[in-house]
């Protein structure tokens, strides 16, 4: 039961019922026998400024996860970003430190890793491809970098997206040859969905039929799309027989993450 | 367990961490079934506006309580006062209407009266004398006078606020004599302290044991000061014979109040 005693987390967005966080932070917390919680924050736009200042000087409070659609509009509020962050442009998490300075981080990929992590795929050496470079591809083609990918594919219907992501990665991680291109089905080793498609009924497959029907069975295929965990994408994965990881896992790998840099889960 | 679909009320001060309200308010909460929960919002005083405008974009909160030492600072920051409000220059709680607006009240006093109820005080037509008149004091005295006392006796030795005070309930409130001087102690059917003597030990009695001893056992005697709950002040009054109202009381008596102001207890 929360009391006057109680630490302060919070998970801004909009809207914010949805969002699972709250369960599965809490349940943490109870566990842990912390006292401590995390509270849904469904913010109008034009709060999100007045948000960050508040948290400045909310003496209870240890920081906040970000979700859509405030991740790239938080990132202008911070006092520090971490580089990962400062790179993206955007933030998924911040921690406020003692004296009130907020830090954010952006860890949507590293839990996409965490996620990958418990199938086996080590990212270092690897061939991966990103489908889609928003908010979500953005992070996990990073994290793919940061983590020593040696090729990662990128692909986006936007093309200016695309090749901003793409001439960023090439100059921060000179080590992963960065493509624009597809791969060919079998010279790939973990695909991600990172685009909407497959939240809706009716969506079109976010890569071409004829490239799925391709695919070797050691490939590691996942998607961004939560709702359902398992889109028609994934199905025709894992008709192919590959291994695949569902959208919730990201989460569920994101949480640790996203309490660590918080500091209210210990490292 | 908090979910992403709670809703939110916050009580707001500093320190925070001794406040009751969170636990009187979850417990109701849960007994009511309702998924609510109030936070406790330790916060700088720079923080003051920057939250006010949070909760103006706070699509799931519904209003907060505030403590020491902002419910001054608050008055400046509401879209509407309420009468008693705006006369104190002192907000308690606010609710928050679904576009955002924010109204202001006070019900400090209220809550004092609610309390002085259940031991048999109605106000109209007695005769009252509040010693303090700063925050709580003169919302206490606003209360009585609202409520039709016949006199009422104020006492400070803060001469401009008591003046202050004095002139502004005369003005709005003329069916009640204000007084500012002492009651004979035969003369006056409610007294209460609204001074912090009686937090510390070795603090004065907030009126002289001279006056004390004289009063006869029909007068209700009370005080803000909440710990210890029995001040040396109540004491002298218990042992004249005299019923006694504690400072929890108060506390209690404005539970419903405050969430009948911020919407979330029914009228």
């Amino acid at each position: 039961m929360v009391n006057g005693a109680t630490r302060i987390v919070a998970i801004i967005g909009t809207p914010i019922a949805q969002v699972k966080s709250p369960d599965n932070f809490n349940a943490h917390f109870e566990r842990a026998g912390d006292n401590l919680v995390m509270i849904p924050v469904d913010m109008a736009p034009a709060g999100v400024a007045a948000f960050a200042e508040t948290v400045r000087g909310w003496r209870n409070c240890d920081g906040f996860v970000i979700t859509v659609p405030y991740k790239q509009a938080f990132a202008d509020h911070m006092d520090i970003l971490s580089e990962r962050a400062a790179a993206l442009g955007a933030v998924n998490v911040v921690r406020r430190h003692p004296d009130g300075v907020l830090r954010g981080d952006m860890v949507d990929g590293l839990g996409c890793l965490a996620a990958a992590h418990t199938h086996g795929f080590e990212p270092a050496g690897k061939r991966a491809f990103v489908v889609g470079t928003g908010g979500a591809g953005s992070a996990i083609a990073y994290a793919l970098c940061e983590a020593g990918a040696k090729d990662l594919h990128l692909r986006d219907l936007d093309t200016e997206r695309l090749d901003t992501l793409a001439a960023m990665l090439a100059e921060r991680f000179p080590q992963t040859a960065v493509h624009k291109e597809m791969p060919e089905p079998d010279a790939v080793d973990f695909i991600m969905n990172a685009t909407p498609l497959g939240m809706n009924k009716g969506d079109p497959l976010p890569l071409p039929a004829e490239f799925l029907e391709r695919l070797p069975s050691t490939t590691l295929v996942g998607d961004v799309v939560t709702a359902p965990p398992l889109t028609p994408f994934l199905e025709a994965a894992k008709a192919r027989g590959c291994e695949i990881q569902m959208g919730p896992e990201m989460a569920k790998g994101q949480m640790e993450l996203l309490g660590q840099a918080m500091g209210v889960i210990a490292d």
